[in-house]
């Protein structure tokens, strides 16, 4: 609509009530056109009114929404259900074009209108995010590994001798398969342990690169994000290698944008409270929290006494949190063994073949705030008791009379639950 | 929006593009510009995304969605749920003024436009429906019995010497009340039989109007819309007795609007199609379609076999078909005493106090599709038999090889509950 | 469903993970079951998970979402329009049953059970907001005026031969449409000035209802909540007239409960900060905050230095908080007259014939927050001043240097709509 | 909800209603085990009621619609926008785990359930729609293009030596780069005219085989869906080709479902209909349909008049086409040339190097109606006409008098955009 249309109106409510109305109205549409002209994050975030007025004048500009149009192609935004329809909100056209990704869709300008603005809104957060260079980027609904393996197939037209994909070890599955999807042998690196840290060996990275010869290797594969102990690859130093040897070098951000400089000062207050609540609780629990200061996110914690006293304790732990909601923690026993596409890890898991101790995983994110940290310390300890009380079968001070503000029903469901689970703990996470 | 704010999006997906729709979105803006100027029905239903176009348009006409309003009153459309919001599509505020409901508000310009344009559609479908005459109307949340109390009150002040309304019986109760609210005392006039049909007794009317005297007679109060076998009242010659003694002339025309010639022509088809089933079934059960060509809508069917041979049968028909989910249907049994308000209705239920024989009523409506008659008759032709069988101890053709088409979950469940719903019978509808 | 339906879908994603959904599902079930045994409000509120569900599950136990539902009746919960449906979650159902509003609808078991619960939690929250001996209510939508008349209704009753009300006068319309809709007098009782405050003329009512006789008084009408400087009416104190004569007292307590000590504690801060602020405001202006300690919620501000220096000053007023978005105040300037119902109010809207000066209302609400009060000071501020350097036409500190971080959109604007709303300014609240 | 919970609602509004409504519920769970238990499309579709209800229940099975969960992982289903939350049902948690897109993911049990239950109903309807022989599949969001590449890769790891696919042309810009984006090289073979169509090369595609050498062949990629006067490619004969020299064959089947036997068979009323009619025009425009049988869905209209008289005719016949709404056709001209990823096709759009005219396609697709093509014929007639006449400078009947009932305002915009469009007009569909 605009204010002619709604001038109708002023027989029915008062010319100036609706004239009033109409240039309250402007302040939505001058959010609007701010949003169009700068293709950036508004400062104060859009309330509903004005997000569902936006989405609904973007749909009434696809071809699918125009009053009498005359669809006679194999693609016309026809749908069957109002339910799929609405939760769209009618923006059901689909858009790019056959080959193009990023093309204008002639037959739903606002579709296409939609994508460029969230284009251009997450080129803006990615700079502000800390990376200023960034030229150009697009939203495709494709994860990591997938991702990196167009980035390897993007390099093989330029490198078309080599085989090779130097990968200083990171134990997430999709990493791995990405090279192997593409058609490379990745060559891994096995981490060094400096200190509780598993850090980058440069050193076994160069000597590799020598020994195969630079033609021979599509590119190095680094990691910026990673549970600890693990810490983010050493990018700068391997970066001086690519530059030396010619070699282009892929590194994989995923995550990577939140744990930036900017995000993490944001976070730097939650970080140092879920440090401190975990540090005080390993010492109360005969355990350590491990000293990892190159990873800014995550967290690990010991569980010596687990699994010195009792082979099941660890996975019984993962499966305890598990049925008393606890979401997100992982917790890495010794001497898994797992094979993936061929390649056999040991100690899966915890990125080395055998790290001095079992331990457990937790981070801080975004949205993350104390009373999310303060229930998960006090789940945690009580497991951790629990659990060291069966084992010695001798009393743990403070898991009988433990604090009863604590849901009853979930601890109560949870010990029913808690046999059914103890096979599927090391699942307890991804 | 308009076509200039979206004219900075040329600059990312084509002018050309953004014109197309700019123009497609005004035949959008023409159904609401026709609306405004006409305040008619259109001829042809909006679709949804019209119409949540043009609510999310009123509702930023509101000071509640007003970017920046600074609301210091008690009354500021503050809502504390996002999900009541949301459903009223951020409509949030009241309309009217303090004294005067249908006065524009002008904190809400978008609201009271609505309210208006509901006005107008209302008044144009009440002239659709056949009263061409009618000047003004408006719509409020109240229910038949306080809009008759509401017209009892403003005669009142006409007639300030009045005690008493003259009312041709039909049972329901707030229409009894309405008068007793108002503060009036209600001379119920007993309806005659004719043939099968209970119909309006006007000389017993004319007879009231002499002996109280027209001066203490506030009104005659009469209905159109009623269940067989009663019919509408007498409309006509009860004016006539009005326009001659100089009394107002109050008609209950609750679901009267529907029952218009207009509605009629629309339904008649599916009338006679219910008409003609129960017609048939009730021979097949030795029962008697009544006879009233002057009840437009409702239809009765004589249930004698069963109270004849078991007194409970008639109740216990009402709960059978309740648990079998037919709803709508309203059994009327012999001899029920009900006292409203201080006054004894002998025979209610059946607007007179003794009706020759118990019987079940069905209404054919707006909406009703033929599959809905048949499983309608289906399902009471089956529960007929049942009861016939039990009371009779011996077989019924039909009951046992019954057609297995018929959802097999509803019977047995219904069979379950049967015992239960006895007492609850006599309500299966209202 | 529950958790039997789901255990089918153990053969896809694992018995464990289903299980541990079922026993997390029973925290939303724990929730509906505490609310339906209770019938209290929650301690917490619930999140919209828990209410939508719940909703949906209420939905499904009326009749026309019964999958199979076959009905007959006038009334079977039909509705065109999916749009209608999904706003009300499908309850589309009416509910209650002719005359008793408040019954049970067999066919709409979960409206139903919304409905009671509904005015289970109503009654639940005037016991918390300080009215404990309350025994019942129910939820319907009728507003004061209505409210009052049907009070008055039920009283005539008890009353026949009653004729007036005795009412302290308030410039409510819909409160003195009330009683003459009922078809009593009113007779206003003016009230008396002490200090800045209006407030009840004991001895004149009492005078009154002895020069009126008793049994020709339906009751006594007193207010409870009112705009500054008109204070709430001395309730004890007419309870106590009342009592001796023999009265019935009738309390209009719109907006009432939620002036409630229990409300004032909440609100105490607010209203104190935002009286400060405009006290300042009144100093800096020349002008004075009226002292109404007996007046919880509404404050008024003297408008002499207006009225004084130009006639149409107050008007003006009010237009331009107006079209600056600020809604809520009321300007109420000297002298109108106003009839209603054929009875003329000299002074309207300022409760009494002749206040001493014009003033300006503003009350403290619920969800007022320190920045809404921060901002209508602000915008209050600069409309005064801008008025009085027009009437002066000379240069008044403050106006041409004014803070800039106000956004400039809203004031040009204004200036513009200034002069079309001159007519309006009166209406600018209700 | 279970009908124990609700059980507590008995003492509001009576037991029997509430057990009536519980019974009515159960159809609604009994329709969600059979699909969970068969994992089949339901012989009738859901209604709305029922949809929402299991979405919702789905979504309380996910961790983070735990009432009192804990979640320190990196992915927790947290959300900032309300809106967004809603419209996904509060689905909102990630599925899958890292290196197995279909893995269950233990946090999101319900969006592990709906991923299962909804790549069943896939299957279920590739082997309705004629495919019985399918063993698996699952639902990615991964177009035409990507697919392809995904399958080359595959097959890659089978034939370490193969570096060539040989491709019958089609000129669809995703199919081409697919191979490329793989790392392959595409042997593009032509297709030969057999009377107005254009078939599969059989020969050409054989003699290729025996240069290149089978070993060097990564396979034959063939396509069955495809835009009239091409028609799908001999798949059989390919096959027997494929199977004699050992090389795999690639069918890129997309769309290809749709037309499968049991498709065609729905729609092969509405496809003669849409024949006839454009058959009809052609003459009566001295043009003619083109005569391919081999393509089950989409026609071709010789486009030769514009094109004799008119050098730019075809490209304004699709431009006109796009301003008065109507979408989905295409209009091939002749002789354009296009590179794509280094490969230079002539005759680009017509899947040939040089077809015999211009001319442009219409599709019969799901869910068109008989007056979409009506409406269709209607507006492509009189822009023919339009067109011929302008070429002609003379009258051509028909165009001045033309039926006015066709919308008039879409013919005035489109007046006013047909010049703004005419360099667009290639693009007016994909």
């Amino acid at each position: 609509m605009n204010c002619d249309t709604f001038a109708a109106g002023e027989r029915l409510v008062s010319p100036a009530y609706v004239r009033q109305s109409c240039e309250a109205r402007r302040s939505h549409e001058h959010l609007v056109l701010q949003l169009l002209e700068k293709g950036k994050c508004p400062e104060d975030g859009w309330d509903e009114s004005t997000l569902e007025l936006f989405l609904h004048e973007l749909a009434v500009m696809d071809s699918n929404n125009f009053l009498g149009n005359c669809g006679v192609g194999e693609r016309e935004g026809r749908v069957a259900s109002a339910l799929v329809a609405r939760r769209h909100y009618r923006l059901i056209h689909g858009i790019g074009r056959s080959g193009d990704i990023s093309a204008v869709q002639p037959k739903a300008a606002g579709s296409s209108l939609l994508n460029k603005i969230t284009n251009s809104l997450l080129l803006d957060i990615i700079k502000l995010a800390g990376v200023p260079t960034v030229a150009s980027c697009f939203v495709v609904p494709v994860a990591t590994g997938m991702s990196l393996t167009l980035c390897f197939l993007t390099l093989r037209h330029q490198r078309p001798k080599a085989k090779y994909i130097i990968w200083p070890r990171i134990d997430q599955k999709s990493c791995f398969k990405s090279m192997i999807t593409a058609g490379f042998e990745p060559v891994v690196i096995e981490n060094v342990l400096e200190g509780d840290e598993l850090r980058t060996d440069l050193k076994a990275v160069e000597a590799k690169v020598q020994e195969l010869g630079p033609d021979s290797i599509l590119c190095i594969h680094s990691t910026t994000s990673c549970f600890a102990p693990r810490v983010p690859d050493r990018l700068e130093e391997l970066a001086v290698i690519c530059a030396n040897y010619g070699i282009p070098h892929v590194v994989n951000n995923a995550y990577g944008v939140q744990s930036s400089k900017c995000m993490h000062l944001i976070q730097q207050e939650m970080f140092s409270y879920l440090s401190n609540q975990l540090k005080k609780l390993s010492e109360a629990n005969y355990e350590r929290l491990l000293q990892t200061p190159h990873n800014p996110i995550s967290l690990a914690l010991t569980l010596k006494t687990l699994d010195v006293h009792h082979d099941k304790g660890v996975t019984q732990l993962g499966a305890m949190l598990f049925t008393r909601h606890v979401s997100g923690t992982t917790v890495v026993p010794l001497g898994l063994v797992q094979t993936v596409s061929g390649h056999t890890f040991r100690g899966f898991m915890s990125h080395t073949n055998a790290y001095p101790c079992a331990y457990l995983n937790a981070a801080a994110t975004i949205g993350m705030k104390t009373q999310d940290v303060d229930l998960f310390i006090k789940r945690l300890d009580k497991c951790l008791k629990t659990i060291r009380k069966e084992q010695n079968k001798e009393s743990v001070p403070g898991v009988d009379n433990y604090d009863k503000t604590e849901n009853v029903d979930i601890e109560e469901t949870a010990l029913k639950l808690d046999n059914v689970l103890l096979d599927t703990c090391q699942d307890s996470s991804s």
